[in-house]
């Protein structure tokens, strides 16, 4: 880790920091100029709201990399709005018919089934647009590449495939390789995504992607561990959406697998070998990319 | 119009060669592999089934310009993915609610809510994964481009913007250039997209593009009232949806705003401004464009 970020409190500083420019950023680029109250109900899946983890991973990535940073930034906010888009669709009656999030009224709760399904699917294709400016401030292949392997984790072998298989393993009993399957498609392909896109707004060699790939994949497993920890330690205020509904909802989790004790010490295990990923990438600065595995190994909401 | 479209069967024989090529090219790159049963309901969604009309329009113009056939042939498919997705949201219970589409039940229907939602989803990320391929078949700048045209024309100023436009419209009088801007979002931007992704498979001077898009905007609109005339003229059978829907929800249409005669001597005359676009439009042969858009005026279904 480097000397900078072994000091918690410069970790906390970059995290602030980044998180306000991101949310700056979505807040010019979520319009609400779209019609008849489509851009509202855009605005409010998106802005204020969530840890931004995502657009944290792909622009400390991209800084791992001395990348572009205008690039990341739209890069950032692009991951961030697939991931926006998958939980308004995810929180509909059809899906798992959830009325909070982010400690509000989840999107068709408040706009209506409707809204919420066509405000998704604009999110989804802004998500795109973000990518291809025709300003070129990002040029043209490095778009193409951004854009193909934000394709490929949002799509139906990477995240829609995993809620695919989520659905239909509610009242089943997964095995643990089945479990980090579905996980790997359903949040992990996005999360690793975020760091390689991250890396693709610089030049890094091809060993260093995959070391990156590795920290990307052990770190979306890491985060998905803890969330399963958290579905039943927290309660529904912190976590500000419901708690427990895993459990309620019949789903195999990692705790309903291993017991809550083991959990947590996977959890421990995965993020120390997203470490280990980051100590063999011979990137001379990862020191932000090992607390962000931290910051998802402890994360308490 | 060129002599060899002057002759009806050659232009008929042109549309079957193309949507047996568009076929094979969605059945190809839809692949049932997504899991646990995804990718079923994605082929379900898109195979077998339409005219085709934004894919032969990508290719009727590619083909105008001379562009490439392998950017085309994805350009085609993806703008057809992206309608088929936009199909299987607006079917569902909070939208349309809807049961038939292309004479089979539809994919809500089908499969089940959730996994329509989740069909819709991964289409629409597949359509710009198609454009972006990894072996080289097109160009950054032209898949750059591509994906942007497409994102603008699916997304909140677009085809989800018109879509919001139109469920706020239920029950409201809209005049003629209100339904006009409605409907140059929910459909028009597509098909006028398509024409332009297909002239940018190519290369095309400005002043021809500028006259390719007064054509896509021509045609988009006369579709749309083509449209609202058949779903009062023809029969469920026909048109392989449920027939007469419209005015039972109560939606303004070109219809019962001008009344039956007159949406279809509007529909003449703007069938008549798409060839007008083409003839000022300097292209040497565009034929095939001017039967497209005497097949959008004269269709039955």
């Amino acid at each position: 880790m480097s000397a900078v970020l072994s000091d918690q409190g410069a970790f906390v500083a970059w995290r602030q920091a980044r998180q306000d420019a991101v949310e700056a950023a979505l807040s010019e680029w979520v319009s609400a100029d779209a019609p008849a109250g489509l851009g509202d109900a855009m605005r409010y899946a998106v802005l204020d709201g969530g840890k931004r983890l995502r657009p944290l991973l792909v622009l400390a990535a991209s800084e791992a990399v001395a990348g572009s940073a205008e690039a990341a930034m739209r890069a950032a906010c692009a991951v961030e709005l697939i991931h926006a888009y998958s939980l308004v669709h995810d929180d509909m009656p059809c899906m798992d018919n959830d009325v909070l999030r982010r400690g509000k009224p989840t999107v068709h709760v408040r706009y209506g089934e409707a809204q919420a399904l066509l405000a998704g699917d604009a999110l989804q294709a802004l998500a795109f647009e973000l990518l291809v400016p025709d300003d070129g401030s990002v040029g043209p292949a490095m778009a193409a590449q951004l854009c193909r392997q934000m394709a490929r984790a949002a799509g139906a072998n990477g995240m829609a495939g995993g809620q695919a298989v989520d659905l239909a393993s509610v009242g089943h009993v997964l095995d643990q390789p089945a479990l980090e399957a579905m996980h790997r498609k359903k949040t992990g392909a996005l999360l690793q995504a975020s760091v390689l896109m991250g890396a693709a707004t610089g030049q890094a060699d091809r060993d260093v992607l995959v070391h990156l790939a590795r920290y990307g994949a052990s770190l979306g497993l890491a985060f998905q561990v803890v969330d399963d920890v958290l579905d039943v330690t927290a309660d529904s205020a912190t976590l500000g959406k419901t708690a427990g509904k895993d459990a309620a909802a019949d789903k195999p989790t990692f705790v309903s697998l291993l017991g809550l004790e083991a959990a947590q010490a996977y959890a421990d295990s995965v993020i120390d070998e997203a470490h280990q990923a980051l100590d063999h990438s011979g990137l001379p600065d990862a020191g932000i990319l090992h607390a962000l595995a931290d910051w998802v190994g402890r994360r308490a909401y």
